[in-house]
C-alpha cells in the first residue's frame, strides 16, 4: 500500500504549488474584489483577463486536468498521486479552476467520460476538458428530504423522441457562472423496479427554453458571486431523448459514479485549507505577546497546535488510502473509504479553521485574514454530496455486515 | 437563592415575548432589507420610522430600560428578573434596541451612571437612556494582543484642559450607525504604579476633529451596516479633560464595572437563540421524512435534540446563578461566575445552532433560515469582552486561590 | 424556584460534612481492609463495630433519614434540601450507610412507604428505617435487553394464596450483604393490557427456599464485597401473594416511583465525588513541579481546572432544579429533569476524576489516590437505574412533543 | 511510502493470529485463574506449563522476536512490518510473552542490543533473547514529577570499581515477576553539562544486596501478579561500574533509544484490542433487541460505530507512518510521529472500548466480559513512557519551529 507521493508526482506538486503561491494568490484579491454590486452573474473583462490567463499558463506546462485518473484522455496519474496536487490547490480559492480541477465540473466531466454516448462527449466533454465552458450538477430538490435522494422527484416524461421536465433545484453551484453552459439532472423515471431505480441522469443545455433561474441561494448570507449556488425551476423544458444516459432508471449508478471522486476531491482539497490554518495560527502565536509571554506560550495553545497537527495526519493519511482503495479496489469497496473521509476532512479542517480563528482574536473572522471564508466554504461539505449522517450510517452498516450473514 | 421567574416578572415576560413575537419580528425582514449596497452608513426614512415607532410603542407601554438594575434611574428589577427578558430579546436582532437593552448601549450607559460626572450624565446618559443617541465603546486596537488589556497604547496625554488622544481603534461596535453621537475611550496614562492602573477611560463625542472612521471591519464577510463595526483612526484628537472618568490610571475599574453586565447581557440573550434553534431544529425533524422514517426517528436526532436541551438548562441556571451573584454579592465574587458563564453560554449555542442547522439540511445555512446569521452572531462572543482563554484562566486561578495561600 | 441552601439545612451540611471528615473517612481505611480473601460476604466483628457505631452516633444526632423527603415518617426536609446532605455523603464510601441513606435501601424504602400494605410495612419498612436490616431490588436480568424493562421475564404464576417464581436476575446491588433480608423483584404477570401492565413488584425475603445466589458480578475485576452484586436464581419460589405490591401489572408504576429518587440520589452524590476530584486535582497541581514551572501553570491545566468547575457548576445547578421540580410539580414533570441530570452528572463526575487521575500521573490510579476506586463506581452509574441513550430517548420525545400533537 | 502489509509479512500475519485464536486465547482463562490469592508473586507450576509450552512452540516455528527490527540479531523485518503482528498480539493478554514481543522486556533488549558491553550483552541480553529470564525498567520516582525526567534524582555514586546507589522507584512493571533478574535503572549522576546529561543508565541484577521490593502499585485495584508494578527502594546498592551503560551522562540518549520503540509497540498493540472491542459491540448489538428493535438500529448506535470504525483506522494508518518514519528516517524524526500516536492511539483505545462497555450494558463491566480489563490496561497507557500532555507539547514545539528560528 504506497500511500505516497511517488517520484512522478513530487516535481509536479512542486510546479503546482509554486505556480499557486507566486502566480494565483497574487491576483485572488483582485479577482474577487471585481465582482459588481449589481449584475452580480457576470465576469468582468479584467476577471475573465486574470483567470483564462492563468489557465492559459497552466495548460502550457502541461499542467492541466489531473483529476482524469484513469482515462486515456486524463493525466494518467492514479488518485494517490492526485490527492498530493488537490492538497495544494485546495489552498487557493481559484487555483482549482486554474488548473481545470474544480468542483462541480471535475465531477460532471467524469460522467460525460463514462457514460455519455460519443455524440454527447463530442458537444460537453470537448469544451469542458478544454476549460472552455462550465456545467452544474442538478440533484437537490427544495421540497423533499434530499438526502435520501430516493425522495427527489422532479418529473420527466417522456414525449416521442423527447423528454418533458417539470419541477425545481437548488443548490445547482456553478449554474450562476455565465459560461455554464449545461446541466447535469436528475430526475424521477418512475419503473417497476427496485427503489433505486426510479431515476436517471439527464443532459440539459443551459439555454433550453423552460429553465428559470430564480434566485442565488446564500451560504451564510453570500451569494458566491460569480459561480453561485442557484434555484432552478424547470417549466416543460423539453430535451431529446438522447440526452438521457445509459438508459431510465440507471439515475443512481450514474450519480454514484460522479460522487466518489467528487467527494473524495472536495476532501483532499479541505486538507490543504486545514494545512493553511495550522500556519496561520502559528505564525500569529509566534508573533503575539499578551500577559508577558508569546502567544504560543499561552493556555492549551501547545495543546490546541499539537492537536491540530495530529488531526491533519490522519485524515490525510485516511484521504490518501481512501484514495488507494481508488486505485485498486472495487467502487464498492472504495465507496466506504470515501464516506469514512468525507464525514472526517471537513470537520477536521472545520476544527482547526476554528482554532486558528481563535487564536487571532477577532482578526480571525475579519476580511483581514482568509479564515471566515474558508470556514463558510468548509461548513458546505458536510452537506454537500451528502450529509454527515448519511455517510456514518453507511460505514455503520458496512462494519455490522462483518459479523452477521443477514440483510443490514 | 431565588433563580426565579419571580411573580413580578413573569407579566413582563409575556409582555416583552409577544411584543417581540406580533410586531417586531414581523417587520424585522423589512427593516434588514432597507440596507442600501451603497450610502450603508445611514438609515433610510423606512428604517427610522420602523425603528422609533416600535421604540415609541415600547416606551408608551413602559417597556424600557430593563437592565438598568440598581439605580433610581432605573427600572428597579433584578438582574435575575432581568435574565428572563433578556432572554426573550434575544430571539430577535432587533429587538434589544426596540426596549433600549442593546449592546453596546446598555453598557456605556452603565459606565455613565456608575462613573460620570453630572455633566457628562446630563450631556450624554440623559439622551442615551431616552434612544435618541446611540454610542460606542472602544477597546481592541489592530496592533497588539488585546486580549489583555494592559497592551492597550492609545496616547492620550494631558494639554492644559485637554487631553490629546492618537492612536488607532478597531471593533467599535455601533460606530457605524449615524445616530452614534459619543465613544467612551480606553487610553494609557502611564504612572508610576502597577500595571492595572496605566490606562483610563476618557469620553470622546464622536464628532471630534481627528476622528476618522477608517472602514467597517467585516464579520464572515460581513460589514452589519448600519450599525458596523468600526476601525478608527486618532490623529491629535482634543478633548476637555473633565471627560476622562474618575481620575488617571482608573480605566481598568471602569472596564470592569462595564463589562460584567456587558459580558452576561450577551449571555442571557444567546440563550434565547439557542431556544429559538432547538424549536427549529424540532419542527424540521418532525416535518421531514427520509429512508422512510420521520427525521427526528433517524441516526443520532434523539441523542442531537436531547443534548441540546440539556446544554440550553445547564447554560440557563448558569447564567441566573451568575445574576442572582451580580444581585447578592460583591461584584468581585460575581466576576468569576460571568466568566463562567461568558465560555459557556456563546459556545453551547453556537452547538445548538449548528445542530439546527446540520438538521435542516443546506437550508440551514441559507437565507431561507436564520441559523447562519445567528451562527456568525454568536461566534463573535467567543472573542468579545475577553476570548474565552482569559476566561478560563481566571476560573481556575480564583479555584486555585481556594487551595494556596500564595499568590496565583 | 429557590435551589438553597435553606436556612435550615445549612447547620446540618455543617454537621453532615465535620461528622464525615473528622469521624467516617478515618475509619474508611480500616473498615474495607477488614474485609477477608476468603469469606467475603460476611461483616467481621471490627466492621460490625464501627458501621453500627457510627450509626448509633448519627441517629443519637437525629442525622438519620434524611431522603424520606415527603412523608411523616420522613426527616421533613425537601428534595433540594437533601442535595446539599446528599452531596457530602457522596464523598465518603461509608457515609450514605452511616446516616441510612445508601442506595439502595432509600429506594426500596420509598417503595415499602409509598405501595406496601400495612403489614408488609411493620415487617420490613420499620427495620429497614431503623437501620437494622438490608435490602436488594431484583430488576435487570442476565438473558434480556434489560434497559427496555418490558424485556423482563421472570415468571410469577399465582398458585392459590401464594405466586411462584422462576428465573435469573443479576446486579443485585447489596444483596451479598449477610444482613440484606428482603429483595424487591420485578416479575412478568401477563395480562392483556399494554405493555407497560404486563409486569409486577413482589417482596421475597432473601432466606426463601429456592432463592441461590450463584455468584457475585465484578465491576471493573471488584467484588463490592461484603456489598456485592448478585447473580440470584429463583426456582420454584414461593411466597404469599399478599407480598405484591399494589395489584398485577403495577410493576412500572411501582419501579418508576423508586427509580426517581434512586436516580438523583447517586447524581448528587456523584457531584459530591467530582468536588472531591477537583480539589485533588488542584492541590497536586500546586505542590508538583516539571519543567521549572508549578504544574498548574503548564499546557491546558488552567483550562482544564476551568473546564471541570464549570460543569460541577451547571451539573450542581441542573440536580438542584430537577429536586426542586420533584419538590414542585408532577412525578411525569419531573421525570424529564431526573433523565437530565442522570445523563449529566456521572459523566461529569467521571470527566473530572479523569482529569484528576491524569494530573495526579500513575498515582492517581493506584492504591495511593481514591480516585480510580471512584471513577469505577461512578461508571457503573451510567448504566445504572437506565442507560443514558434510554434518558436521552425520553428527553428528546418529550421535547418534540411540545411541537406536535402527534404521539411521538 | 509503502505501508504494508508486504507479502511477505501476510503468511506471519495469518500464523501468528491463528496461534493466538487457537492455542493461547483458549489457555488465558486457566493461567490468570491460576493467579493465588496468597503468595502471589509466583508462578504455578501450571502456570509455567502453560507459558513455556506456548514459547516453545512459537520458537519453533520461528515467530520469535520479531520485535528486533534493525539488527542482525533479530527477525529481519521492518517495523511497519512488526506492526501488523504486533496488533494481533495485542488482541490476547498472553500473546506478547509468547512470542517474546512483551513489554518491558523488549524495550529493555532494545537497550542491551544498542547501548552495552559485550559481556553484559551476553550475561542479560542472550538469556532476554531466548525467553529465559524476565527484566525491569526503572524510571519514575515516588517524589518527584518524573514526566519531567530531569526531575528524577535516585542517587548513584562512584565508589572505586562500583556504583552506590540510593533511593525508590515505583510502576517497575515485571518486576513482580520471580523471573525478572535484571533492571535497567536511570539514576543521577551530576555533571557540569546540561540538564540532560545529569542521568545514568545502569545494569542492576535483580537479586543485589539492598534492593527491597515494598510493594505491588495497584492499578485500579488491581496488583496485577505475577507480573506486577513494584514500588522498590535501593539502599547502598553495590553495582560494578562497568554496569553503567555508554557513560554518565548518557542517560537521556540510552532512554530515549529504549522509549521510542516501547512506545509505538504499546500504540500497535492498543489498535488490536480497539478492533478486538469494535466486533464485540458490532456483535452484541446484533443479537440483543430493546424497544422491538435490533439494538444497532436504536438512537445514536450507528453512529458510534461509523465513528468507532473511523477513529480505528485513522490511528493504524498514524501508527503505520510512525512505524515507518522509525524505517525510513532519523530518530529524532521519527520522534515527532511517535508522539502523535502515543497521544492517539490510548485515547482512540479507551474510547471504542468504552463505546463497547456501554452497548454491551452492565455486562460490560463484569468478569463476563474482556473490555474492562481491557480498558484498565489501556487507561495506563495515557500515563507509561509519558503522559500525553508532554507529547502534545513536543509536538506543538516542533510545529513551531517550522515556522521562526527561535528557540522554541
Amino acid at each position: 500500500m504506497d500511500l505516497g507521493p511517488s517520484e512522478r508526482v513530487k516535481p509536479l506538486i512542486d510546479q503546482v504549488s509554486q505556480m499557486i503561491e507566486q502566480e494565483i494568490i497574487p491576483l485572488e484579491g483582485e479577482y474577487f474584489s471585481e465582482v459588481p454590486k449589481d449584475g452580480r452573474w457576470t465576469l468582468t473583462n479584467r476577471q475573465l483577463e486574470i483567470l483564462e490567463g492563468l489557465k492559459a499558463t497552466a495548460k502550457d506546462r502541461q499542467l492541466w486536468n489531473f483529476w482524469l485518473t484513469d482515462s486515456e484522455r486524463g493525466y494518467g496519474i492514479t488518485t494517490v498521486e492526485y490527492a498530493y496536487l488537490a492538497e495544494e490547490m485546495g489552498k487557493s480559492r481559484l487555483a482549482p479552476e486554474v488548473f481545470n480541477c474544480n468542483a462541480p465540473d471535475t465531477g460532471n466531466m467524469e460522467v460525460f467520460e463514462r457514460y455519455a454516448s460519443p455524440p454527447l462527449k463530442e458537444k460537453w466533454l470537448t469544451p469542458l476538458l478544454a476549460g472552455h465552458i462550465r456545467s452544474a450538477y442538478l440533484m437537490t430538490e427544495p421540497d423533499v428530504g434530499s438526502s435520501d435522494a430516493t425522495n427527489l422527484r422532479m418529473s420527466c416524461i417522456r414525449d416521442g423522441d423527447y423528454y418533458i421536465l417539470n419541477g425545481e433545484k437548488w443548490w445547482a453551484s456553478g449554474a450562476g457562472d455565465p459560461r455554464c453552459a449545461v446541466y447535469l439532472v436528475m430526475v424521477r423515471t418512475p419503473t417497476d423496479k427496485g427503489k433505486h431505480r426510479q431515476h436517471s441522469m439527464i443532459v440539459v443545455p443551459a439555454d433550453t427554453p423552460g429553465v428559470t433561474v430564480l434566485r442565488p441561494m446564500e451560504v451564510f448570507g453570500h451569494d458566491d458571486a460569480p459561480h453561485g449556488h442557484m434555484h432552478i425551476r424547470f417549466e416543460n423544458v423539453k430535451v431529446p431523448a438522447s440526452n438521457l444516459l445509459l438508459e431510465e432508471g440507471a439515475g443512481f449508478e450514474v450519480a454514484q459514479g460522479r460522487l466518489g471522486p467528487g467527494r473524495i476531491h472536495h476532501c483532499m482539497r479541505a486538507i490543504g485549507l486545514a494545512e493553511a490554518a495550522l500556519a496561520t495560527m502559528c505564525e500569529r502565536s509566534l508573533s503575539r505577546e499578551a500577559f508577558g509571554r508569546s502567544l504560543h506560550q499561552l493556555g492549551a495553545n501547545h495543546d490546541i497546535i499539537a492537536e491540530c497537527r495530529i488531526e491533519i495526519e490522519q485524515a490525510r493519511l485516511l484521504c490518501l488510502k481512501a484514495a488507494w482503495m481508488m486505485d485498486n479496489a472495487s467502487a464498492k469497496e472504495a465507496a466506504i473509504w470515501i464516506s469514512q473521509i468525507k464525514v472526517v476532512a471537513p470537520r477536521m479542517a472545520l476544527k482547526v479553521t476554528d482554532e486558528a480563528m481563535q487564536m487571532l482574536g477577532a482578526k480571525g473572522i475579519s476580511q483581514d485574514a482568509n479564515l471566515a471564508h474558508q470556514w463558510i466554504n468548509l461548513r458546505t461539505l458536510r452537506f454537500a454530496d451528502g450529509p454527515d449522517a448519511v455517510h456514518r450510517r453507511q460505514i455503520a452498516r458496512a462494519e455490522l455486515r462483518k459479523h452477521t450473514s443477514e440483510r443490514i
